[in-house]
């Protein structure tokens, strides 16, 4: 066989799909994804908007369309979502992407040499990170407390690792829920400054926000234009359409767009044009209205469930948003075999959820510590599900 | 400035997409893109189907999908477009792309480590090679005649620069209009396998056939796995949608398909499902069926134009089929300066072209060479832009 390339024995398929087999049961009550309720899909509108916006423009977006993205969505994207979010944008500093995804490999090939590092919060999102590691990164994990990356150890870590880029969840972090101050944003945007780091500010869930009030995102304390701004439709709309967005200094977008032209050549001009249509009819608003309370009483009933089934010394953070808890089990972290407990609440209870050590960047960290997601089951469904999760921990616990 | 990868310094823009504002003029006659003709779009049917599935299953295909594509969508293209063409394969050599060119990406992260040599004609289509010139790939070209890829010449370069990956476009060439033989394709194939290289078979046009009958595809002689078998709906159904095919062995699909989870997760449900709808309705015999005879009477207007029209002494090989004739001007090569009567094109007569340098992939090659695009201009449009275009030649020929 001809010799694969050496950065594919560091790519691992991310640890959810790897168990889509066992995960296809019917029966099975999920926490594992990261997958919007269905019934949050908006698909009468979506479906009128698909066939009106071909019969009104499709011999434009079904021919080659814009590498940067079709420029009405473009246009819209920034007046309803950008902008309102704080951030100053001009269309040359936005890129449409095919899912956030696509940005991680984006930025990933503009700016990561193999042998450089990599800061992400010592549990993030893999889905990212590999992206990353794809292009030979050497990867660190920043400590993190209740509120988030802590400062003080993202700055010894920029000055003694000098990485290249800082992955950061500000909002509602994945996997541990978490949601960082506006005072330590703005840390981070000067420290980027300061020691010359991209940040890589990650926010998908910032709408799905069920109490409290929103923290201005990193980018709005930028001065020296280092903070890369991500944000995606997946959560708020569908993440079958693949939209994502990302705002960054021109230079950087340039060089985005460069390396888009060799991945996907140029968006999806249908789902470009469904999205812009949704957004210039103003549906958003009423659409996040909607769904926040969905999301909002599952993250309840998912606190509320473990309260009351989980083990006892079961340590979590209610998040304010989002689609994550994150549970510390009781006592040594090194008694517990998560994935072998995975295993069993997979065959034995059909029930499904990810070990925390998965998402962790810190070598043998997160043993004792589970990431369970409330947006995907139905609230009786949690509840149920959280029971018989709780039964077998119990198990290892007592 | 963070210092951007070493692999931007190698990474340009598109020639084409570079001069897209000059080209943006609505008096302009382009013969420059390879844009499918907006008539030939089958926008009323996608516009019913577009609705119909996003009502039927929008609650799946809105949702986080398969990476490998959406399962129908594959069984629908294994049946009705590769199997078809005589080529073998199950779901497991299956992978679905975001475009074609989504493919040059993944294939090229899965096999070129820095400085491995990637072979290609010796024009070619410049988009694909930018993909592995950004893995950092060192590029050579092969000898072509008026038949395509010069077999002895392939070897040569096989056996001397050992590359990991030949790119190869056997029917209707982009850039040149060339086919390849059967005979030759067969070759091909047993190279690879005496070689140890992988042979990246691309064929977006081959159901553009104007004249003469298909060639087998150099897949369906491949015995030893080594070809990776590359098909678009972009020139038969519309580009807008990013949808491409992948047919390979199953190692390699699934490693192209670990780093697509990091590329773009997975594909986009709704364009996946409306174009298994059209496969399944069997509606793409009959569009075909349209479309063949549109593009076949721009390809013989162009010809009689180049004729009518072009400097004494021009040289061009009738394409059977595609979107591109490939025209060679009389005498030395090194006294035409290409760019410049690009420009003057653009700016005085308004016609445009690619000077065929751009896609050469043997540097100095190609200095009195155009590709000129029929698929684009309406039929009485070729004649006018060919009319004028001579004229400008003949200064430079006289």
């Amino acid at each position: 066989m001809s010799e694969y390339a050496e950065r594919m024995s560091i790519a691992k398929g991310s640890p959810i799909r790897a168990m889509a087999k066992l995960m296809a049961d019917p029966e099975l009550i999920s926490f594992a994804g990261g997958n919007p309720a269905p019934e949050a899909f908006p698909i009468g509108d979506l479906s009128e908007l698909s066939k009106q916006v071909l019969l009104e423009k499709g011999a434009r977006i079904l021919q080659y369309g814009e590498t940067e993205g079709l420029s009405e969505f473009k246009e819209s994207a920034l007046e309803h979502i950008i902008r309102p979010r704080g951030v100053k944008a001009e269309p040359g500093n936005l890129l449409t992407l095919t899912g956030s995804v696509q940005g991680f490999d984006l930025l990933s090939k503009v700016f990561i040499d193999k042998g450089d590092v990599v800061l992400a919060e010592s549990a993030s999102f893999m889905g990212a990170l590999q992206a990353f590691q794809l292009m030979q990164c050497n990867l660190a994990g920043v400590e993190m407390d209740d509120e988030g990356v802590i400062i003080e150890d993202l700055e010894k870590k920029m000055a003694e690792l000098h990485p290249k880029i800082f992955y950061c969840i500000p909002t509602f972090q994945n996997p541990t829920g978490k949601t960082l101050s506006a005072g330590r944003r703005e840390k981070i945007a000067k420290l980027a400054a300061k020691y010359d780091v991209i940040v890589l500010e990650d926010d998908p869930y910032c709408d799905l926000r069920y109490r409290g009030s929103a923290e201005p995102p990193i980018k709005t304390f930028d001065e020296a234009g280092k903070v890369v701004f991500f944000n995606s439709f997946s959560k708020i709309l569908a993440p079958g359409l693949r939209l994502g967005l990302v705002v960054a200094e021109e230079e950087i977008i340039m060089r985005m767009a460069l390396c888009k032209q060799s991945a996907v050549g140029f968006p999806n001009g249908l789902a470009e044009a469904m999205a812009d249509a949704y957004l210039r009819k103003n549906l958003l608003p009423a659409q996040i209205r909607r769904i926040v309370p969905i999301y909002g009483e599952r993250c309840d009933a998912m606190a509320e469930g473990i309260r009351k089934y989980f083990p006892e010394g079961c340590r979590f953070v209610l998040p304010d948003g989002g689609m994550f808890i994150w549970v510390e089990l009781p006592g040594d972290p090194e008694k517990y075999d998560m994935q072998a407990i995975q295993l069993r609440a997979l065959q034995e209870i059909k029930v499904a959820f990810i070990p925390g050590a998965s998402f962790s960047t810190i070598p043998g960290r997160y043993k004792n510590t589970l990431r369970l997601n409330f947006s995907a089951a139905p609230r009786e469904k949690i509840g149920t599900g959280l029971e018989k999760l709780g039964s077998l921990l119990k198990e290892y616990t007592n």
